[in-house]
């Protein structure tokens, strides 16, 4: 027997009983929790820690959202649901979901003013930078690759962007208003209840959920559903190993502790599907100050592999799941600034040949990459990698550098993008593609919009989309 | 309620009942049936095709085996199970089972004798070549990478492919001989009896099968327990979007028909795990003959990624997956041979410069690569990528020309790696990491030896090797 399923039938007592039961508070917890409790379900909220927040209380606040929204608007953005819906298919990975992108492109309008209508503030200023999180507390940001090759090319580039009103790190404040919201409203919340197990019946129908409290053991009757919104795995090393073994080699890992797959693995032991679990998202912030993307990063075999200048959200996919994380960014003495992220000199010299000698790389590989970077960039070109004029100019002026960018010695932040099966309403769906009667899903415990490559503020702006439309179906559920 | 699952309540009839149901008759379905019967098991085998032999049969019959099997000293070839591991660990992906690994290493020189037994002839001889598929009938061969970088640093090289004697696909003759084995015993079989769902009790153990018959459903009780043995999922586009999306460019899809993750989606069904979802098997067979390893493989930035004498199951990983699918093999005119597979000849040019442009390629960064490359083949030297000396001379003949090896417009062999977890028994886990009682499984419908790079004969091993295990488990379970 699965100690992460109890037969209904053994499951004689009951704690508690509500409609609908969300496990978690984060981001995707709390819009469920809103929506299922606005949707006149009796709602109660089981969350592992002390209090909610989760994950995305410790990240950059960033919303992904676009189509035109009222701060887009207001900064004197143009922006449209189908280029936004161009953007995303071409920049998430691989086969993202049509059916749900094309549901969160319409809708992210709306869900802009249903962020301000539950109190979450946003000043109508544009931040000329490219970040997950700006320093400033404008509100609206290039948080991807939008104006970059080769996306540029496809869809009209828009930031979308949009941060709470906060200097440094408005995920804090966006989840106080939300929990706050919830607080406010006749959902019940219970800090300290970690989900330990799901109560299921013979058809597979999912009734309710045994969570420990305290060492104690305590059941929830959810007569209507419960919807796991329990967050990705990144802090679990064997799933890890088991679906994406060379995040564990990244430095920072993007989660608070709860992030350790357990609501995956209740949806598993349940009967789930779950898909693209290999997908992580790897940042490695080596172009900040921006005038470091005039540098070029190069792999262990003193090759170029991406354009520079993209986000910095792809500089870690690319640098460790196809390089190996082996990579270094070289510049001369002209475009040197100290990094905003600090970071070794990997070594200096006087000349490209000296520099590869103090890396190990094979002798005359920096000197070909450089002597063909360089011959273009005298007409600010780069046919290679299709970097943009304002980051492309020659490095010729030694010495030269080498700031370290690999795995081991500077900064990788990841965590996991894959996870449980569930239709665009939130309904966790089983390997035939039928949901599992009464179990629901949404955020990083699901696998949702990006499915391999990552923009800034997806999480948060899906996690909150599909968690209100999968607290909106479990209230509405019959019992 | 999913279709995949039955409740056991609801299964009131039984058309049939036996100790162990193994569902599925490749070299796993076999090799458990076998054993299970061998341990005095009453024993049903269910094949969903109208005979048994599955993907195995379609195969080139190659197991990989060693550690000093009888056949490799016939042939004058030391080897140890340390020497084995140590390779196998280092060249099958990231993150494989090491237990698993363990075994299977130290069982490998028993595996050998086993198939003697079993009617699986070998010749003594030793084929030159490195392959997958030799051309002669020849029983050993290099099926892998062991003798080039980096692997010939880590573990001392030794031929491990095991091919039955046949020329041309041994994998009929292997699969003949263990069916016929199968027949021979006390096992029944039941051929096109396709498993539709597992009947599984409230404490989630699974007690039998029912399969679809002709357009009638017959349902098969498992006193001990049931052995998917059903293979991978590369016939399943849904399932590759959803794990493997890249894997659909690819122009070969090595499998069965009934290599749709049937039995994959039945353990999830019934609460399993998965893992190495991603996982495929990619073959880019662009340098037979051996002649063209000293042509270099250059990518859409006219850059070498790989050392082009690897063996083609890497080559096709590294270029369809950390190259997308954008390749050609560059030859001069004192390399130049006609490929064994057919392929175009995507641009001819009478310099280095010529040739790029006829591919499109930005301007110098093909000579900028033939530079550096003939600069170290001058001395038979390769530092960027460490191809060994006797593939390595320079190319400076003209005329230069290029074959297409683009995922497009060449030949891309690829199967899946992915599946249910088990354990060395072959017991299948939940995610909790618990047994689900019952439920057995082996070969391609599980996460085995290999979970990303490949050396061919690794699924037959495997399969062969944790299929008999998981078959004796199954028979030595409580009823």
């Amino acid at each position: 027997m699965s100690r992460l399923i109890r037969p209904a039938a053994s499951q004689t007592h009951w704690d508690e009983e509500a409609d609908v039961v969300v496990v978690g508070l984060g981001v995707a917890g709390a819009s469920a929790a809103l929506e299922a409790a606005a949707g006149g379900a009796d709602t109660l909220v089981l969350e592992r820690a002390g209090g909610g927040g989760g994950t995305s209380a410790m990240s950059g606040g960033v919303l992904y959202l676009g189509g035109g929204t009222r701060l887009q608007k207001a900064c004197g953005f143009e922006d449209s649901a189908e280029e936004m819906f161009r953007y995303l298919m071409a920049s998430s990975g691989p086969s993202p979901d049509e059916a749900k992108m094309r549901l969160y492109c319409e809708g992210s309008v709306e869900l802009y003013d249903w962020l301000l209508g539950r109190g979450v503030p946003f000043k109508e200023t544009h931040y000329f930078g490219v970040s997950g999180e700006p320093p400033t507390d404008d509100g609206l940001v290039f948080s991807g690759s939008e104006r970059h090759h080769p996306f540029r090319e496809i869809a009209a580039p828009a930031p979308r962007g949009h941060v709470p009103a906060k200097t440094h790190q408005a995920g804090p404040l966006l989840m106080q208003k939300l929990v706050l919201a919830v607080e406010s409203g006749p959902a019940r919340i219970a800090n300290d209840h970690r989900a330990t197990s799901l109560v299921q019946e013979p058809d597979g129908s999912v009734i309710g959920v045994v969570a420990a409290v305290f060492g104690e053991e305590r059941a929830f009757r959810a007569r209507r559903g419960v919807v796991l919104t329990t967050g990705g795995f990144i802090h679990n090393d064997a799933m890890l190993d088991a679906h994406a073994p060379l995040a564990r080699a990244c430095s920072v890992r993007v989660g608070a502790d709860g992030d350790d797959g357990s609501g995956i693995q209740l949806g598993l032991a349940a009967g789930a599907d779950v898909q693209h679990m290999d997908a992580v998202s790897i940042s490695l912030p080596a172009t900040q100050p921006w005038g470091l993307k005039r540098g070029i990063l190069i792999d262990a075999q003193g090759q170029r592999f991406i354009n520079e200048d993209t986000y910095y959200g792809r500089l870690g996919e690319w640098a460790l799941l196809h390089r190996g994380g082996r990579a270094w960014l070289i510049v001369d003495d002209a475009v040197f600034e100290s990094p905003t992220y600090p970071r070794e000199v990997a070594a200096v010299g006087e000349t490209a040949a000296e520099l590869e000698r103090e890396l190990g790389l094979p002798a005359g590989s920096l000197e070909a990459t450089l002597g063909l970077y360089n011959r273009h960039a005298e007409r600010r070109e780069d046919p290679v990698f299709h970097k943009l004029p304002e980051s492309v100019t020659p490095l010729t002026t030694p010495p030269f550098g080498a700031f370290d960018c690999t795995v081991e010695g500077s900064i990788y932040a990841a965590f996991t993008l894959g996870g449980l099966c569930t239709d665009v309403d939130g309904r966790v769906l089983d390997p035939g593609g039928d949901p599992i009667p009464g179990l629901y899903g949404a955020g990083r415990a699901t696998s949702g919009l990006s499915v391999g490559s990552y923009n800034s503020g997806i999480s948060l702006g899906d996690g909150c989309f599909f968690g209100r439309r999968a607290g909106r179906a479990a209230a509405s559920a019959s019992g």
